[in-house]
């Protein structure tokens, strides 16, 4: 292409300071380098993850930056050393990596690549230790070695998932992040087998995505756990059969879930990171079969606390980091189930704005509006 | 049999009270009821569970009892209802059972019957509340449903394994509890792959039984983690190549362990019930495939306390009853693992006396000198 191994001038959503909107600027994006990969965004989804750091609420921050990862783009350019990918492949960009040289890479159970795992605080490249965004030679920070919003970003083809070029774009973008998260926490981690009951503890993305698994392994009973009833018409969409809400009752849900259903639930996952959710998701499993999963992110200062006998009946408590997916080795499958028909991801997708109104997209995410909310870059 | 149907006047040894020596009585054994087998004993073991209920601290005391659950022997006779066992057939009593019919029965993932499950307050069997055990009229308790130092006793056909008659009695009477719980902790429950590296804590019979199946695993490194150095040499002999002594290291445990291991253990098991062992034994196995056992009764009011952040690095925690062996189903082919020569049971009966000793057999025990100590009926 003619814009290879040259600055490209694009449009980018900065985060200057903490909790301020963003603001669209033109930003330079230097060229690939050694295992980089220049990337063509056309869409891309805002996730909490990204109002998290954007709020920087109990962290160091790092500002300016360019924050999203969820995101669907194609190869502009390649850096040295990069042969699976070539300019036009169609890619996911993901907030974590796989090398696939470490132990962790090599080894069939993890995900959690050494090299490339997920670091919140490093705002550079991992090459050179250098940002690939300047504006009027002003480096701007990057974001989980994504960088979503912006027109053209330079991510590690370690991070990078090539898919089906016949996949929409505008839909399988969303799978970057929160709904294979959620998704995988069923499938690959809780595992539940068909006729089983499943208890699925916050109704947000994730735990709609971790739902939607359950509807895919065909479990019979699909228990909701929130603490807002609205939740409970939207997750119909996506199988579920019954709703509690912790606050309708006097004991704690786990009781309430185990009576419900005789024992206890085959299998759960809990979304919300709320600690004492993450007690109830593991307490209230069956004895001798039941699984419990955990993905949402606890506070830093959470303990788990249990009776040690809960593990001596034959519970097993888990956790997932993006549902136990190998970005590389395992995204494009799971665009393929999207493009058999199998996994649904309009239902997840509730918005839609072009990229120079990503601000009303925080605005529908921080009043809880939405699901997901997709922004066009060549709206 | 010409006993058949008819009251047994035999030797049994008798507790009738908490702490104090047995005493070898005559006791009556009357004919097996509906569903029930008189089982003929020829060796018995001590197990610490034993110990524990002949102590009774804490406990709801349950006097005068014949106790006793590790043992092999063969059936006499056989009640009402009882199709799949017959006089001469060689059997190991369970003292938890496997009814075939109930939901954890029809489970591939639990033992944990819901009729025949543990149940150590009961003292009579299960069928009509009433005790086949008397001494001139009195009747004598029953303990989890087996009571095997006595020549004869009566026990529900649901918690005895049939296994092939060629097995020496002697030896595969260990099968009955502590071996088969420490060996099925790490071949159904932690399966560690071949080459892989195993933490065993605590060194004692069932730990040293887990430590043998990481043996028959393949496990390339196995580290023995007990507070008694004395422990290292014995453990050896089951394939321990690290030994770890808590005590001497001013960290815990689980970082000396993640140190000396590159990141953590592929596997651990945890035999001992101390809640901080338990603790420890989850925290040191690595993230993103390691696997934490948890075998050891635990004191019912430990809290078990970890932070939530070690689950979402991909590591499980589970806890396993009876190894995760279904008795009737599966012992049988643990007896055969042994009859092929895998599994190695001689190295755990350190001792062995004539019935008529048997308190030996507990001061042994109690002075930690024993392993196992069998106990021959007709000595």
């Amino acid at each position: 292409m003619a814009t290879a191994g040259k600055v490209i001038k694009c449009k980018a959503a900065v985060a200057w300071e903490a909790g301020k909107p963003l603001s669209i600027e033109e930003v330079e994006v230097a060229p690939p380098q050694a295992m980089e990969v220049r990337v063509k965004i056309l869409y891309t989804a805002l996730c909490h993850t990204d109002v998290y750091f954007w709020e920087a609420k109990g962290q160091t921050p790092v500002f300016p930056r360019i924050l999203g990862h969820e995101a669907g783009g194609i190869v502009e350019s390649v850096g040295e050393g990069v042969t699976e990918l070539a300019p036009g492949d169609h890619v996911l960009p993901v907030f974590t990596g796989e090398c696939k040289e470490c132990a962790h890479c090599k080894s069939e159970e993890s995900n959690m690549c050494d090299l490339l795992r997920i670091n919140v605080d490093r705002g550079v490249m991992i090459g050179d230790g250098k940002s690939r965004f300047t504006i009027k030679g002003q480096p701007i920070f990057h974001f989980v070695g994504t960088s979503t919003f912006s027109e053209y970003t330079v991510i590690h083809v370690g991070c990078l998932a090539k898919i089906n070029p016949d996949a929409p774009l505008d839909k399988v973008c969303i799978l970057s992040c929160g709904i294979s998260t959620g998704l995988g926490a069923t499938l690959n981690v809780a595992k539940p087998v068909k006729g089983s009951t499943v208890a699925i503890f916050g109704l947000g993305a994730v735990g709609l995505a971790a739902m939607e698994g359950a509807r895919l392994a065909g479990a019979s009973r699909i228990i909701g756990v929130d603490l807002n009833p609205a939740k409970y018409e939207q997750a119909k969409n996506f199988g579920c059969t019954d709703f509690v809400n912790p606050k309708d009752h006097n004991k704690p849900v786990q009781e309430v879930l185990i009576e419900m259903t005789n024992g206890g639930v085959d299998r759960s996952v809990e979304c919300t990171g709320n600690i004492n959710a993450m007690i109830s998701a593991f307490e209230c499993v069956h004895d001798g079969w039941g699984v419990a999963v955990l993905v949402g992110v606890p506070h830093k200062d959470d303990v788990f606390k249990t009776h040690p006998m809960n593990f001596l009946s034959e519970k097993t408590l888990k956790g997932t980091f993006f549902g136990n997916y190998k970005p590389r080795t395992d995204l494009p499958n799971v665009v393929e189930m999207y493009m058999n028909k199998e996994l649904e991801l309009e239902k997840f997708i509730t918005h839609s704005v072009p990229f120079s109104e990503i601000n009303k997209a925080f605005d529908l995410m921080l009043s809880g509006e939405s699901l997901r909310c997709i922004m066009r870059m060549e709206g």
